[in-house]
């Protein structure tokens, strides 16, 4: 199956392109009998929304979800749900210098080289715009996992050269209230915002790290071999424009250990189950999980749209320069952070759903405990 | 569907446990006409066989591929292709103690939870004997690969602390002769040897980098959106048994770089095609391939089976205490090697497949210039 | 995935409910620069449109279709094709009644039975209305069909007792220009518009089947084993309301035939291929397309919606009395037809497709044969 | 995914040519927890076994079940079942004649259209032997299913001009003890016996239908729109060599009726249930089961093997005469019955595993029960 499509069972297809008419999706797999928060939903949108700070690009979008399904009376059905954000304020004629040039480490060559056509309109269909979809869909599965107890959370632990000291802990920082950007360090987060800005002043853009903590989720979830939660985690992680990185638990830093310190010890808890005296391993051993926290981090590259003019070619292949004039960000930071949640909202659910491990109807009771 | 199969055109499904009768698997999606190498894949059987080194574990195992359909005279036919390797040196007995206990690290907690069962003999299923299976389906993959003139070929880029100091280049080092652990470097390799002997004598295991390299892919290559080939890539290297990093391009490097740093500008080549002047993108730019090098490291924790005494509990939830008696490896290299090759070649024909990139049938004459 | 998705690379995943907002769709794997005419989709949507014969239901809907992705000036990129058309003529107190009873044959008691909530009105999601996202998906396959030279065309064979007589011919009537039920023979027509008219003044429903012809398909088309041509192909057309049988080729006759009579003799054609003597096979062999015309056909219920008065229960149990008074159609033909057409087509190309039969781009030359 | 896989969750994928070295399949998807029976599965297989009556081929195969993987003293682990049933009556030059001659009505020709390249012993991969698999992987679904009370029985209804008078009720006739060739009618038994062996005598071949019910399967099983119940059983059915056709409930006949005669009045039975006073629909009404018995026909062409000389073409396109010489049955009827009852199986367990009506684990007392 074409790439639009992502899970096995609570699963999301989007479509939409950065200036075309909409950008929506059908998510089909929703356990009926959710009393759903288009609230909650839009709390997501807007914590992605361009416009909605000044170290985002200054498009202005309202970003307004219409849900066209999937509901009787505010409550899910188990119908599909499907769903649109119509984009507003789409200034084509800006983009009119780019239809024959291929800007660098953009998407407009290969997708050429693919397609044989492409809607160069703010990248068409290869733009992050397309990340709104995937918030919807996964602002829609944090809820569920909340009636189980699973709480997603995703900080910003690096921005250039700035990043956390505390990070790489058995287990990683508290969640904390939210912030700009999401850094747990209060006065980390105020340099990594002037970092940001200086760069946005000078042309130029940065890359980060995002450290998400999934709480809650019991042990025995996760598929064998090919599916295991990780690998599967990676796909929704890596599936994110402009990711170039993937780890959960110690990840690269477990390539310079030794197994005796690495491994975690298991220990019986007071209620006669099983927890482990630290969390090196992110909370998934063979696979699958063991009920320890999963944690894992995301690396971004520079966002390539820049105004410092850089050498191209165009579609004819005459050697060219390009400086960006549009409205662009200078950091994937602070706004990939619901995406990342978002990924691993909906990988969570999925997985849980394929063992077994949710109900597949929710009773009214479980609602009002949300 | 379960998480045994990998895979869209060209895909594996494999069975089998570590002390079983066999490991096996069919593979879906073979184009027809290819004269088939059985020489070639018991050559990389070979390369991850254990008892072919003495920095790997003793247990001996021959490995003898048994092929059985899917090929006419020596040549695939489009037919599925079942194969099994017996297992041989299966000493069960071996494993009595650890039926009962939970060996830290390990999948045995986790898939007691998952399943209410399991084959405790050298960990069942989730042994990383399966990947016996994976090198099958790849070896034959890269023969396909071989035909359209892409090589793939990993190597050691890590051992401990131990790492090589060039490996973060544009373009990283050309490939080399095999090797005992495969590492570039010829004094750094010597290095990295005595370590892992030193981490066995200690009873401890120790952690590795793998660095691969995709060669000769052309541009347009990959899937939008859910299924990037890097997202993919990441999906089929982290199901590989102890990997916990993936990154591509510059990958956890790029968070510190600037867009003005990082960009890779395009340049017109002579032949009146387009190349890029730089390659930290890795080869891949919006999800699809641009013709360059593709380059990806796989980070690996430690073994977790040690000699040294680990603290525990049991499927009673009693305190014990265990040390390894088993055969065990103390690194994942050097046999991991042939493995990451095999998942970068599954996934590459496979993509190209899915994208038309490759021929659905093949003709004599490709055959004849293998 | 849950059952809202259809085919492997051209893929319709389609959303809405009967009363709800909208009923919609998107369809991933569109091959890139086809010159899309929206008309054509609309004279298909006109064709299964309510309100548009006297011997059909009188809920009016314009059914006004609206694409959102998927297009740049008017020709297809690759990307996913959003598509919607609103619901209008919804009224909801009209089905008050129905909230808490089963209506006969429905899908009512086993929706109820499975998700343990329903959308009452009008039948929800397993209303025949869904059929509009098909009509839409299928009219778009058969715009690429039609370059390759490939026309899908359904008509009505029986309706009651009245069937057509030269039905079971080794090659099916020829495709003639529409009429009201699309019966190739006018006087039949007639009868069957008729016994169609008194079955709905007696408050009554019939049934009826639709035989359907693809034409052009080469030789080579299908998978083997398990997705046969026709076993897809029956998939497809079970998947339609009320369908209940499906039948190739001679079908359930050919249960009664020898293999003297029913095996179709090879010859050679004039040009150098392969052609039958005879085409009791239906186009398909070993599941696979063998060049000759692909006939079957499906056998649909009468709609279960009477006026008649009927015994039913209650969702708590109690026996009650039903009949009818919402609007409905007396007989699923002749609306189902372009339905029908549809799901041949969407196969069909899919097939093509999967097959590496259809290219995977459309030349501009391509789209001017048109 | 290429065609040797079917199944969502409960999933088979099978290899192997008539003439290789075995057929066999990797079972991916079964609940952990049975105590399986190998009898129980050979039992199957010697039904479907060649050489087993004189109304069937004499090829002589033992068909000895080899079981790979999967199991642990005995018992299903979750992990995959790998298995194989080794070729041994195979006689390679019985067929040297067949090489460049495309039989009639067989695969011969489409699959080298569509692979350039075909097995030719006793047709490869398209032979009929590959069903081994599907009564492997039918079994072993059986013996799960057994455990809900569930029971599957296929019968004969039509061997040629003879048919059952008394099939088409509402409810068929019930299960009866096995009998040569499972007609519930001991005197047209005898007859449909006489008129293979007649057949047989004249060199030709004949077509019959098969009726299966399917017993305690539970309201509420089933997925929506494209994957209704029904839909996906006419896909597994017209998988099987020689299917043309299929129906459930009245099926063709439901063409013909009235809905105030199809329709199945909904009751209120003694325990607060629900029930239909009529099973007109077959079991499943808006692709979901009701809990009333489900019952479906499929039609089998005659098999295309005969001994009366036919008219054909070389793969160089020259006409010629072919007369089969070879071991070969008269009638699918009776070696199909198992496989009828093994692609039900598989398919009523993957969607009761889907929609949850299954447990994801087996007690040991539910063992007991067996």
């Amino acid at each position: 199956m074409p790439g639009n499509t992502i899970g096995k069972i609570y699963t999301l297809r989007s479509f939409g392109e950065s200036h075309g008419a909409a950008i929506g999706g059908i998510i089909d797999g929703c356990p009926p009998g959710l009393q759903l928060s288009t609230e909650a939903i839009q709390r997501q949108l807007e914590r992605r929304r361009p416009g909605a700070s000044d170290i985002a690009t200054p498009r202005d979008e309202p970003d307004k979800l219409e849900i066209l399904s999937g509901l009787f009376r505010g409550i899910t059905t188990g119908a599909p749900v499907g769903f649109l954000v119509r984009n507003r304020d789409a200034r084509e004629q800006a983009y009119d210098n780019l239809e024959h040039t291929f800007r660098p480490s953009h998407a407009d060559y290969t997708w050429q080289a693919k397609y044989g056509i492409r809607d160069h309109r703010g990248g068409g269909r290869s733009s992050a715009r397309e990340h709104v979809a995937r918030v919807v869909a996964g602002a829609i599965a944090a809820q569920y996992l909340a009636l189980a107890g699973i709480q997603i959370r995703a900080h910003t632990s690096r921005v250039g050269h700035l990043h956390l000291q505390q990070e790489r802990l058995p287990h990683p920082a508290p969640l904390r209230e939210e912030s700009p950007i999401g850094c747990p360090d209060p006065l980390l987060e105020r340099e990594m915002i002037a970092l940001i800005r200086d760069t946005r002043r000078a042309g130029d853009s940065i890359g980060g790290v995002v450290t998400c903590v999934i709480r809650g989720v019991p042990p025995g979830v996760g598929e064998p071999v090919f599916d295991r939660f990780q690998a599967r985690l990676a796909h929704y992680m890596m599936s994110i424009n402009a990711a170039k990185g993937f780890e959960y638990g110690e990840g690269f830093d477990a390539a310079t250990a030794r197994g005796s310190q690495h491994n975690d010890s298991f220990r019986p808890t007071h209620s006669g189950g099983i927890t482990t005296a630290t969390n090196h391993s992110g909370g998934i051993q063979g696979g699958i999980t063991n009920g320890e926290e999963i944690y894992f981090r995301v690396a971004f590259k520079p966002i390539p749209t820049i105004s410092i003019p850089q050498q191209t070619v165009t579609s004819q292949g005459q050697e060219t320069e390009l400086a960006a004039a549009g409205r662009h960000d200078p950091c994937v930071i602070p706004r990939v952070l619901p995406v990342v949640e978002a990924m691993a909202a909906m990988l969570t659910l999925d997985m849980m759903l394929e063992g077994n491990h949710y109900p597949s109807k929710i009773t009214g009771e479980a609602n009002s405990a949300l």
